[in-house]
C-alpha cells in the first residue's frame, strides 16, 4: 500500500466464454469502471449471493460505464471444475456477462495466475477497479447491496484523472466465502 | 418539470418523534443529501421493504453526508395511525432517525398536508433530495438496494452548484405498494 | 404436566372479526385440529413470521379438518393495538381468518385473560389443539413450516378417541418474539 | 394408475457417496418412510431449493423412521456432471445423506437408468415412498416446506399394513426446475 496509485495488474486467462473475437483486457477497457468477480462455481457462497448480484448489476449500470467480467478462479476440486463444467454451469445459471478461466499454475500449484496475482484470499471475490485502471476495492465474501452499489456509483462519479485520497484497496471479509488451505 | 432545479417544498410536521428540540428542515440540512421516506405504519410494503432498507440507509452512510427521515404519511385509516401508535411502533421496530408525523389537512381531506405538496401517490415514497435542497428522486414501492445506494452516491458525489442535467425526479412504481382511494 | 389429558382451556373473547353469527369455542371445533396462532399487531415478529404462515396453513388444509384461528394477546402498548387498530390491520394484510380480541384483564393488569389461563410467555405463540379438544403443543416464536406441517398432520392422522403418549405441550421458544417485562 | 398399491421399483446406482458398505435398498428401508430427492449438481433450482430442504428433513425426522437419499439423475451435461465432479460437490455443500448416481443409459439415451424407470419428468424431483415401499408422491419442482411436512408425517401415521385410498402420486410441477430436451 506504499502506492496511492497501483495500477491493477493484468489478468491471464486461459479460455473466455460469453467473450467476442477480442477478449476484455484492462485497456480495451480503459475509461470505464470494471466489477471482476472472481468465484468458482461449486463455492456455496459464489452461487447464492455473488452470481444474482452480478446479475443485478449487469441490469442497472450501462455497458458504456460499467463493465462487468467474471473470473474462474479455481484453487481447490480442479479435476470438477474444469472448463466443461464451468461452460454447463454457465448455461444453466443462464450467466451471460463474459467470464475468464484464470490460468492454471504453470509451477502446478493449486493457486491459478491472476488469483496469486491479485492476492486474493479465497471466493467470493468482488474487485473494483476504476476509470484510470487503478485497483480500489478488493472484499472477499458477500458485499451488501446498498454498500456496493454505492461503491461503484463513487467510481463513476469520479473524474478519470482524479487523485483518489484512500490507496487502500483491501477489505475485510465480510460473508460466507470459501478459502484456499493455507 | 418545467424547472431544472425544482427546490423541494418544506415539509409540514404536527408532531416529531426521535428528534432534539430543533427538528430537522431543508434550511438545517442544505449541505447534505436528505433520504426522506414517506411511510405508514400499517401500510405492509413499507414494514417489509422500507423500514429494514431505511436502517440499512442509516448504517452505512455517515450522518454527515447523508440525512435520513421518516415522514408518516397517514392516508388511511387514521384513527388507527394515531401518534400513539406510531410511538409504539417506533418503539418496537427500534426506529432511531427522526420520524416527523405528516401534518392532517386542515380542511379534513384524508390526505396530510406535506405528502399532497409533494404529490406522492401513496406508501412507501422514497424521495432523495440533493445537497442544494432540489428534489432529485420521487419513487412509490420498493426501490432495490443496488439502484438505492448508487442514487444516495451520485447525489453525494455530485458538487453542491452542479447543474444537474435531468430535472426528473418522478418514477414509476417498482414494487408493492399502498395508494389512498381515488 | 400432571395430567395426560390436559383439555384446553376455553378463550375469553372481548370482540371477534371475520367470525359469523356464531363464533368458534372449543366445543364447537370439537373434532377438527385447531391451530391457535396469539399474536400482536405491532410485534415484529408476528408480522414477519406468523401472520404469512398462518396465511400458509390456511391455504393448505380444508378447514374441515384444520381451524385456523387468531387471538389478539395485547400484553403491551394498549393503547396503540386497539381493536379498531386491529381491524385496519387485519384489513391492510388481508387477513381473513377468525381473530378474536383476548379480553383484558378485569383488574387492569397488563397480560389479557386467556394469555394469562393459557400461561403464554410472549408473542407469536402457536398453539396446537387435537381433535378431542386437548392442548397438545405451546410454541413461542417461529416455529419453520416443516416441523409445523408435520406437527398438524400429525394430530389430523390421530383418532379422535386416541391415548397420545407424550403430555407435555410446552415446548422452546425458537425464534424472535415479544415477550412482556416481568 | 391402475393399481391402488404400485410398489417403487428398485433404483439402480453405479456408485453411492455417504453410504457404507450396504448401500440403501427398497428391501433394507423397509419399514420406513422414504425420502428421495432426485437432483443434478448443476440444476439451480435443485441447489436453491431442494438441497436445502432435504438438510431440513434430515434434522427434523429420525433416521429410525424417515430415511432420507439422493439420487443423482443426470440427464444433460453428463461430461460436466461426473462422479468426481459430484464428490466436489456433495463435500463444498457439506450433505451427508447417502447419494447414489443413477447408472447411465446402458444404450447411450442421454436419461439414466432409474430416471426413466420412475418417469421422472426432470430435476428436482421429490419422492415419497411409504412403509410398506409403496410410491406414493411424486412432484416435480419445489414442493413448500408446509406440504412436505405434512406428507411425510402423513405415511409416518400410517400403518404399514394400511390401504391407502388414493393411488395417485404423480403430482403437478410447482416451482422452477429443470427438463430434459423433449
Amino acid at each position: 500500500m506504499a502506492h496511492p496509485f497501483r495500477p491493477a495488474p493484468d489478468w491471464t486467462v486461459s479460455q473466455w466464454f460469453n467473450a467476442d473475437a477480442t477478449p476484455p483486457t484492462l485497456a480495451t477497457l480503459r475509461g470505464r469502471v470494471i466489477v471482476l468477480s472472481a468465484f468458482q462455481m461449486l463455492c456455496p457462497a459464489c452461487v447464492e449471493h455473488s452470481i444474482p448480484q452480478i446479475r443485478r448489476i449487469r441490469e442497472l449500470f450501462s455497458p458504456d460505464t460499467v463493465a462487468v467480467i467474471g473470473l474462474h478462479t479455481v484453487f481447490e476440486h480442479h479435476d470438477a471444475m474444469t472448463p466443461t463444467a464451468l461452460q454447463a454451469f454457465l448455461h444453466e445459471y443462464r450467466i451471460s456477462i463474459p467470464v475468464g478461466v484464470d490460468a492454471p499454475d504453470p509451477d502446478g500449484r493449486f493457486m491459478p495466475q491472476t488469483m496469486r496475482r491479485y492476492d486474493l484470499q479465497g471466493t467470493p471475490s468482488t474487485l473494483l477497479i476504476d476509470r484510470a485502471g487503478r485497483l480500489r476495492r478488493k472484499s472477499l465474501g458477500h458485499v451488501p447491496d446498498l454498500r456496493l452499489g454505492a461503491e461503484i456509483m463513487s467510481l463513476v462519479a469520479e473524474r478519470e484523472d482524479a487523485d483518489p485520497a484512500d490507496p487502500a484497496a483491501d477489505s475485510e471479509a465480510t460473508g460466507p466465502h470459501c478459502t484456499p488451505p493455507s
